[in-house]
């Protein structure tokens, strides 16, 4: 029988976790003021900032709004693919840049994709062109999405700040 | 009948674009850098970033990886629920700091929410104790993460870049 | 064992469909045109068609473009309700000026309602405080049109004309 | 990034939907009495009708009853078809005289189609022999109409008017 | 723990066969002709009719075609009840006299229904009227028949007879 | 457009369904005793059986009990079957003698299938080696019986005679 | 008609079902600690034990922690077949050292498999590389353990006893 | 943020999982036996057998074939139960003596439980009586067995044995 082997999990302490929340809220925000705020010194911050994002468990990252851009529709879509390529099914879509989220998961589908399209006939070319297209996409339902409520991409424990709604 | 108003559009050009695309891969690099390498001023990149900020368009934030801070369950969850107060239902649930993500949809569910928690015990008490104490939540179906696949918050038409999976 | 009562069909010949069919492209043809194209009399198209209307098997109505008067939101919606109460809610659901269609079906649905919004939101308004708020309306599912293929209102065993997409 | 392209709207005023208003009741009510009633000129009805026609927002239109016609078998249809070739699906069904309504659209089903048969003979004639004739309808559930609580064609914000039922 | 008791089987050998084959096709074949094709006496038929239908193996009824007594709407009901009361609601839904057949059954239905009622309206007023009036009848989805391509009560073993279809 | 034809439905009048009742408890009953209890002549019963009989109205036919045979498992299949095909697969299915009775109908099945078999290994191999190999069955479900609850196959409007429960 | 036969049943009698009770709590208990506390000679406690095991009513075996060695994402899995092939798919599925139980049912699903894994990767790796390859595996919906609440392998009408929770 | 505890693992070696092996063949195997077959001593074999036991990793325990004994009737209950009280309800309904296997999990439903009855009376009687009479139990969905194709209880990486079918 194999030995299991766990992923190292990262040492992330409380001062860590105060920094996360300062930069979820600004992701420019001085390390001057970060450290200002917690009275410990910017060097201290910069360093542990280093580490978290070495690690990857940190990343600063611009988030947009489609809808202001332009694009009103947005949508998941629930994928049954053929399981055998389910990995390089996975890839190919991942490919695609309407969309912006792919996760693997058990359940009644295997794939939960993301879009987002400027319109309708966008995302009827989409499906019939892009998603359909690659080999092995057996089945497709899609939510069309009326509001988003939360979204929380800094995840850290601490309450999510709500984005206005689509 | 009543008179149709579109929400109103921002404009973003295509050096906006250039911009979201420097900071989508570092939401911290110097706006000195980027205006050196789109070869316009300084002052001009602070000026449209403070814009798109101002308009909602952009926002540059902390994104974490919860797998390497020990919180490995992370599940997508449908949600039939009481539609007649079904956006009370979702701001009661987005409060949850297990949650993500929460969007209201069309299709066999009314609410996506995705969670995260540390383990299958978290995520049990999480179902039993939060989720369907709600009032107005009636059925909910758990879809566990085998694999993140693609992560593309900053979306711009450009290409998504992977994170590693879960 | 009660005696069976077959409604009454109308008598409707030859004429009365090439008829049908002539005011189903423009439903203000005046008779006269119509009665030298067939070669009979005005009088006689003028009787038919009143006929035709008085039996109920003829109706010459305006149809319009929601999308073009800015609704640009039509979905379908398959309605599980108390079925005691059935034919009252499909009444009640039937006042909403959003209903344009409306169906009692066998099924794995209930009822089968189609809907004309201006967005998501006034859509999102009309599932949460219209459609779920008449008593015994228990599960809703959303289809969101992405593309209306056929209409033919007047059918006559004539092809359908096929308007706009949406 | 392409520039997104809003379909422009036709200017609909309140004049132009009291029109559609009269035309839905009666769609051969004459110009001059809907003059008379809404105080104004025949010539500027005559115009706006015409405007209104060019521009796609209204038609006039023979609606039949299919029930009064000896077409007593009315059936609506949820198609799973083979997503790649959805429009040319679709198109091919919309032939079909059977077919009076035809939809692409999000959810369990790709496609909603409409039909009047006769009786269940042809019912069962058009879905083996025409409808999963058509190369890519993959799935198809069949649900029988029991009763029309309403139609209202001439949509403008007004009550429809409901027909007899099935 | 209990002892186990198998309802006792009745003795059915190869000449009770043949005469429930006879039966089947004419359920009043005079036994004497019965006798006489199988070369044994009349009395010998007579007896092992009367001990086959006392005990419970064969039952000599008139079997009826809904369709040529002016019903033309045939359909099976799935239902969904409160378990708890499974067998009362059975009960009091094999009372309604559209019932023509009856089971408690495993899968996704608690109780298979099947009715026959003149035509739609009749079908639309039993499941409003009465199935969904008894109490505990939670769902209920009716498939319409098309047609019945066979029909053997009189199950031995042969090959069943086609009736006319729907 | 095509003509259409109803079938001609026969007259049954009220002595005609107490005739049918009386057959309906059993189907051997002189014509003589019906005719006593009737107050009319055997010959007229006689005459009016034979033209029932003729214009396919009634059979008389024996019903066995499946169970007192030794064949304990009863069953009800869903099928969704190639619809192009969908008659000959029925005709196909219809061959196998553990099929009793089998419906085309609307909804999530084409096909309704009933069986009798010995036990479920008889049932097991009735699906791997009969059922599933008729070309063109795609997908089957199968729903065992617990309990017959109400059999009436000479319906005539009146209350069903239940069987003992299987 | 084949003739009926069942398989014969053993006889268990109440100090059959009292040994199996003792060894159901620990199955390495000295035969001559149950011969004292029951009141009976050693050899006969060996001798039905060894009736009991050759009769196949009892095993005693090893049963393991999976959790407590390493392997903590345990799943049930419905798998929809070609039941053409179902007990040699069946046969297939059961070699994989994951499986630990594999049953063939009727409803929804065809097979239902019970597999333990390492974890979500592994989990992975079996559905995409072991159980899809099988040929005839045709989908497969996967639910994830949360707790197990209760396991009684040597079921004798007795009470189980829970093992600690997954 | 709280901190992560992970349930510490047994440490499971070579030998130990040789061990097992033996007992997993035969739970009564003498300790001097298997010293023998892995050349080690007999103290050893039964030194680690205890601290197995003694872990949790091991039980050795008496398996029966309920087929053998009468019971003739297995089915999976995949059941939708209350949520907030569902712990309680699984506790509830492990109490059954006719559970024995009782899993929480995600997916369509929230509790697997598998049952052995007697014949198809017990198990509607189970359902009816016991099951749905647990206050919080809403929907179930019963799966009966046709055969068993794998039963590994003391699974250790190792082949399963299979035992004969249902």
């Amino acid at each position: 029988m194999q030995q299991v082997e766990l992923k190292e999990k990262a040492k992330v302490d409380e001062i860590d976790l105060k920094i996360i929340n300062f930069l979820n809220k600004d992701g420019r925000t001085p390390f001057a003021q970060i450290a200002k705020e917690l009275g410990v010194s910017t060097g201290m911050i910069r360093q542990r900032y280093q580490r978290l994002v070495q690690e990857g468990v940190l990343q600063i990252v611009a988030i947009t709004n489609p809808l202001l851009m332009g694009f009103a529709t947005m949508a998941q879509i629930g994928v049954k693919a053929d399981v055998r390529r389910l990995e390089e099914i996975a890839d190919e879509i991942a490919q695609f840049e309407e969309v912006i989220y792919l996760v693997l998961l058990t359940g009644s589908y295997d794939l939960h994709v993301e879009v987002v399209c400027r319109d309708k006939a966008h995302l009827l070319n989409f499906l019939t062109k892009k998603l359909h297209a690659v080999e092995g996409v057996k089945e497709a339902e899609t939510f069309m999405y009326l509001r988003i409520a939360k979204e929380n991409y800094g995840w850290a424990g601490n309450k999510g700040t709500k984005r206005e709604s689509v």
